[in-house]
């Protein structure tokens, strides 16, 4: 992503240009599955069968939206053959591959944990499936290999913390050997579920304090759902970027727990600071290790659309992350600076304030038009007849869940 | 459960008698079938394949510690045809049957509620699914029905809240009509999950303000994992019981959300605080209201044992909330009440702080032995060799889980 | 207040029309005395050193923002001689006195409690302290009295939780027999502070439980900062609203504890949700008791202006809140029901979202020309030259605190 | 403090000896002056006048207990213009000087932040007040300068977050330069409060990744009352041994904010698994960089006595404090350790279990006599009536508070 250097003296319609033309949303191959809680899962019609058809909806994402131009694979969900030919599909579907996930945290030997686990056989399956997503990433010139461990403790005294912790590095450690040159990793933290009592990478302070054991091209990535009540996440933000360590995001939005409701609609106006803080540093010429870490962060949708319908679900999600990157994009930054530097609490605050309380969506209309977009991607979907559409395609077959 | 009415100048084997003798703990059938977080569970061996394994496992647990005596059934999950006989079977394993369980969570209808659904054809088939189960406790002699619901929201605006509210009450006005005179209805309250945003029955003051308006024999279950981060469960304890209301407990521990981790396992004495509102009312005579309240609580364990064996653990629950009131039998009571007038802070606090670090262990030890039991419930039943040959015998067939 | 029934149809500035000339928030006079934390109160220029002067501070943000003509009153803090010409000193300004809040936290005898405390004698001075509230609400036609405790404990054990109660019960109704015929009584519930263990009154649910005890003219004051992390404040409102028991409001912000912060100023879409609860409410002809109940509720500003300057914060914060209303009156009542009613989740959830996204400023600095007021009352007062005035005005004397 | 290598053979006695003649706590001056919360302070008699009267105070809980040999002071509070005399004053008393703490959140100066105002001045102003303590440290012979901040913004906006963060870290490196060669540098972090938005100095991960950035003598002190809610504590004290960076405890109890209650009197297990952590890396030979940080982490009491007599509650304290340890120190580290690599989950949380469930109290009172001191401090106290005697002593002056 290029840096956003518009003055506060232009047009808004300019300032919010990279809402629209420069910013690109990641949308999960599983975000279209089937999901649930642990007391059900209520199928929904339409649910890809393979991961063709779950490109196929990320693909109908970006036709509507024009701004979610990549897709995250997680593995093994998404296990094909033939790798090349499946970028190439990809490819025709004018996407291009970010992310690839690995998963340890569903197999039965995972049960007490993956690269944490006690048994040193169990480690070495954990490390050797983060392995396969590096040759993954290889062979599909993936941007990224992104670690969410499920590792963790449910009963005080179960397993050594410490112990845990020293396995942790050396299992990563070891895993990042096989990293592809061009690709990072992202490494993930979350504080609770499924571990119930104590998670191996649980707050940003374990993550940063991880990836800087395994080298330069490790990263944190924040799950906006992950964090304790009341914990200060654009803080978390700032900071990462102060260190040069903040690399992607899993956004969503949530109330109590890991709630992956869609991003933005249970607090927007925490998601817009979370957002300031990026676009703060993209313009700070003056802490060059924030600016090319801001632009260089991956923006990833991690939602679950429980009782909603998916492709509509995500396409109102890269919306509201739209509009409120738009929103951001307003911040006076000089009228900001001033007043920070003055100790002027409520002007300071105000700067945030107008920008969000701006309605930027007929102004985002204008830039859809203008690229040949519909100027309501959401409408456009639903009155196009392509859900209908899909229900009747996809009949039969085994819809895809986690 | 009878009164407690011991003297502090007792020796202590008297004063924790009723935590041998008195209290009688309820199993929940689905506390042995396999569980997990949705992320994924981890089938276990030896895991019941029918109703009448899931009374075998519950009668096991009895056998070894002798104060779980009832047991508490889910339908559908555990519906059979011949009721008497199944009551005649668990009769004669040596338990009584508690609550009978409603579920209108799970069925497909149920996806945007049940009895406070929009539509009222979906509110007819819950209320019928609350009937069945006041015509299964008719049937079985059972002492209560239990409704946990599920109903609630997860986007701002998806339902009207007040609507929503007065659907919940007319619905569960109709069905309180159809339960048996000698029977109870048992109205349990959680913060979130399954539902995301809003929890139509989301509190204990919600739940106490619903069971007011259905009737006498309507009161309220607390589920000790279904409360906002911080609030203090003794006091809603305290509260419930001054009001007479209180009727229930689903009894677990938890570190995050709804863990559903053994009793006692992460907070022993939170537990501690809410059995001594319970030995406190009980021992009451100036509070007849509180004190016939307590006498009359049901105590339930809701567990899920996700990962370690289910029946040891089990066995170690009974244990550890055994021990837990035999601890607050030993809060000595009119030391207490004379520290609390005299607004003596320390010594009243003192006093709960002396019970709470009492080792009961060896008393109940004593306890047990006297009655025939094994010393140590738990080491017992590991030794006995039970458990190796449950899971021989259950080999095949389906395992049951939620 | 008067009902709202503009339809969808209307120009968007009739349908927002309310939040101008209908709704009148209450200022209360210790919002601009000198504030802090326990670690520190820091003094700002020009704190008022009278209640008098604290009348100016009230009558300066109505005048400029014309929407806010009541005031609200601390007894002992505001005391005076005088009751009938400091309430003609008050009319002189334009305000009119909303309610008198007991103070029953401050005097030494009240270390271990007030109404609840064990000893008889501190209980009947806390009675006859919010019965000298309920003289001077007859004395000055005031609205309200209002009751906040800071009653409870520090230590598990402290005092009897069931005794408590009871005395709780018992001195409030003393206390409700001296309330004026033509006043309500609010009751205030909060979490925690002072009290660090269990607070007497400590949600919505005892809040409810007590004016239930007490009579028709009492009811639940919902402060927005007195919460646990997680709890849907909405959904106490709505539910408060349908039982006729919602009776005012102490509005702030918070992202930790009572941290007493602007309204709106950390989580304005959650503002925004409770607003709606209540204009959803005053437009459902069908539920009269919600909706005379929603007519009648107060709005009062109970912030902390520790840093910023006192008079601006206040008006920032009346403004943010008739934003946020204006945003509540754009709800399309109509939409948002069918959608509701058909099970549409997205659609319903954005007819919200729809609403609280539009830029309502510019159409009430239409409104507010109209009316012959600033069209910005935060930038009029700034460029006015009256907040330096009035440091020059007030060297000298003891400025008013807490 | 010596390691701790006692055998699970050994007799228990034994195997606690470490509890009564190893551990050596930290006792803060101002643990026994005035406090309370931001709405009243109720005063005690017998409080401080003086820092003199403060080291009596310190002195006469170490007289009692025995482990209590340190004192912690706070600059200015204790400021005296002899810091050799007032050494020798605290030696002759039987103590030696723990922690100089800074104050850098009292000043009017500070009212928007200390080393990381955004006035270069106020900075200085704070650097030199950090400086002064290490002078103080060089003259005292003091073990540490500990650095809590208040610095944070309570509005969005307020200030920039990378900023503070940028001036924080170069502050603290001026400070350490300072820093003398024998002592060392706690950095104390807490989630909120005074700053009600963000604090510069929120976590552990902040705090780590700051004095990291300071030097190898500077470490993390964790204050228990500073998380969010439902945050492992002992996780993040066995990672910070791990990473060789605990260096102190602040020790309270909580259940909602920074409560300041005496410790173990709400989560006495929370306190157990703590204490467990560093006992556990005390005897971990396989990691030496664990084991050197656990023998030399501080163990300081951080506690507000509101509204209990202040002495007996320190008292009491540290009694609580020692027993946790003493059952920390019974854990069978074999039987766990082998436990836990079976993967034998309720054998290993058992062992966790068996130790706090011991009644260590008659095992302690056996220690204290063997050394002279009163079987039981807390009674002994009492019962001497120093307790009067100092109320009577100390009449008039000004009683010390925050």
């Amino acid at each position: 992503m290029a840096p956003v250097a518009t003055s506060a003296t232009a047009p808004a319609i300019e300032r919010i240009d990279w809402a629209m033309n420069g910013v690109n949303i990641e949308i999960p191959s599983w975000g279209f599955v089937n999901t649930g809680t642990r007391f059900r899962v209520f199928p929904q019609q339409g649910v890809p069968r393979s991961v063709f058809e779950k490109i196929d909806d990320a693909a109908t994402v970006n036709r509507y939206t024009g701004i979610a131009g990549s897709v995250s694979l997680h593995i093994p969900w998404d296990l094909v053959e033939d790798w090349k030919g499946f970028a190439a599909y990809v490819h025709e579907k004018g996407l291009v591959i970010g992310g690839i996930n690995s998963n340890t945290f569903q197999d039965l030997d995972y049960k007490l944990g993956s690269v944490c686990h006690p048994d040193a056989a169990v480690r070495a399956k954990a490390v050797a499936a983060i392995v396969g997503c590096c040759e993954i990433a290889a062979a599909t010139d993936a941007q990224a290999v992104k670690v969410w461990l499920g590792d963790g403790t449910n009963y005080p005294g179960q397993d050594d913390l410490r112990g845990r912790h020293r396995r942790l590095v050396a299992s990563l450690q070891e895993a990042y050997a096989a990293l592809p040159a061009h690709a990072r990793l992202y490494l993930e933290y979350k504080l609770y579920e499924p571990a119930l009592y104590a998670t191996d990478v649980q707050d940003w302070g374990q993550s940063l304090n991880v990836v800087r054991q395994l080298g330069d091209r490790a990263g944190v990535c924040v799950d906006t759902g992950h964090h304790a009540m009341g914990v200060n996440i654009e803080q978390i933000v700032a900071l990462l970027l102060a260190e040069g360590r903040l690399a992607a995001f899993d956004l969503n939005d949530k109330k109590y727990g890991d709630d992956d409701l869609m991003v933005g609609s249970i607090d927007p106006y925490q998601l817009f600071r979370i957002v300031h803080e990026l676009v703060n540093a993209m313009r700070d010429d003056a802490d060059p290790v924030a600016q090319a870490c801001a632009n260089g962060t991956t923006y990833m949708l991690d939602q679950c659309h429980n009782i909603e319908p998916k492709v509509p679900a995500m396409i109102r999600s890269v919306m509201n992350l739209q509009e409120t990157i738009a929103k951001a994009l307003l911040v006076d930054r000089e009228r900001l600076l001033a007043a920070q530097q003055a100790g002027d609490v409520l002007e300071a605050n105000g700067c945030l304030w107008d920008a969000f309380n701006t309605d930027v969506r007929p102004l985002l209309a204008q830039l859809r038009v203008a690229r040949g977009l519909p100027a309501d991607p959401y409408r456009a979907y639903l009155a196009s007849g392509e859900e209908d559409a899909k229900y009747a395609a996809r009949v039969g077959g085994t819809a895809a869940s986690w």
